[in-house]
């Protein structure tokens, strides 16, 4: 079952690039969705529960509309429920970042930081692709991702500068994430082939502005930038940490205990 | 300890019927908004899934406004945050219907229809009422709840009118839901106090009414009401299923953990 939907995926990969890299758009946004809204209801204070709630409702609605662009763009009429919850671990494209754990709210609110700031600068470049449909969600997704990057850089550094305890935690959580922000900026076959369909992202400008971004606020806060060190790689080949399965365990129940039910 | 908050409830309730009055409004929707929230990430499809979070997200905004009410009303410094994760179980006055566990999809969906209605007419009628601040938080509800009652009665038009399983299971919930339904149209003292301070609520009209708009979408639905039967009450003054209990436990151990922190 695995080897299978490893090799199909394979195979997809080299024959539809277009269908590839919007999946990686689309299940960057869907896993972390899924991990963000586990905060429902458990936030420490009312108000932020709500923030995150509506940071989960976006990009589970962001991922939602890019699956289904990655469905039209498949052509094999597969929707984004069955995108959703009929791929299994292997078939899913996300970077690694967005499938760990939530951990503490320090952590999340870090790992939100450094997405959302990543986001924000790739779907700037993206709004303006030759890719209509692409370019319009970009565009869409843009404004509110910028919201979301206000509202976490400012909890960074409430973090950071707060208390001794929020500041450790804070720090712990950026030395543990920084390993897996390097695959954000990972170029492969698949970006060349889109950029010559007029999808084109300079990924070495986009991880310098990324760093100068993430460095300013980090600063603000009071932390430290962790040292390179080694970058943990596999997720946009399908290749994931153990709490992906979990997770998706979680999420493809409903839908796979009732395949084809109306509800 | 519980004890002692029932005994503080109890002379709250006599002290100050404002503010327990709101906090029945307050605890239905914020215990309710975190059932509607476990479906977060575990619906049958991703649009529906965005709905839920949605509802749950409106939901518990409107019990953290009650609640923000409900504290100023009370006097005594407490805030939303405070009421919401510092009362024990016995200080919680909401009706047991909206405590119970989410159950299936069905379950839910049905709940949710029948407290829709319910708090439709009730938001109607508060937001003319003397007390500005609740007329302004009910007008607002009101819209948000309007759209929730669309959204549920159209699913429960859906299911009982759907497969021969979804329209066993949905009149299976009706079933099960039907005792925790009385406990909506009681009155007390505390009714009767608000009602002197120019909150009016018409608790027989309130309750003929509803009867007739859910019976209206039940036949649609090609469902059966039940029967009257034994009512199960409580809420109002504290007594509550066993459910409520766990949780209040997972809603509160983050706050409760770090008393007093900054996040």
């Amino acid at each position: 079952m695995t080897a299978i939907a490893v090799a199909g995926a394979r195979e997809t990969a080299v024959g539809n690039p277009l269908f590839e890299y919007v999946l990686r758009l689309a299940d960057d946004r869907l896993v972390l969705g899924h991990r963000v809204s586990e905060w429902c209801g458990h936030g420490p204070i009312l108000e932020e529960d709500i923030a995150l709630a509506n940071i989960a409702l976006d990009l589970i609605g962001q991922g939602t509309a890019l699956l289904a662009l990655a469905g039209t763009v498949e052509g094999q009429g597969r929707d984004a429920d069955a995108l959703a919850y009929f791929r299994d671990e292997n078939g899913f494209r996300n970077a690694q970042l967005v499938e760990l754990p939530r951990g503490d709210f320090g952590f999340s609110i870090v790992r939100q930081f450094l997405f959302d700031t990543y986001s924000v600068l790739l779907l700037d470049a993206l709004k303006s692709c030759a890719h209509a449909g692409l370019a319009g969600l970009a565009a869409k997704a843009l404004k509110e991702d910028t919201y979301h990057l206000r509202h976490t850089s400012s909890w960074v550094v409430k973090l950071g500068d707060g208390t001794p305890e929020s500041h450790t935690r804070a720090q712990g959580a950026l030395n543990e994430l920084w390993r897996f922000t390097g695959e954000l900026f990972e170029r492969d076959a698949t970006d060349a082939a889109v950029a010559s369909q007029g999808i084109v992202v300079d990924a070495a400008a986009l991880e310098s502005r990324w760093r100068d971004m993430v460095g300013d606020v980090v600063r603000r806060a009071t932390l430290t930038l962790p040292a390179g060190g080694a970058m943990a790689t596999g997720g946009r080949r399908g290749r994931h940490t153990e709490f992906l399965g979990h997770m998706l365990a979680e999420m493809q129940i409903v839908a796979r205990s009732h395949p084809g039910a109306s509800w």
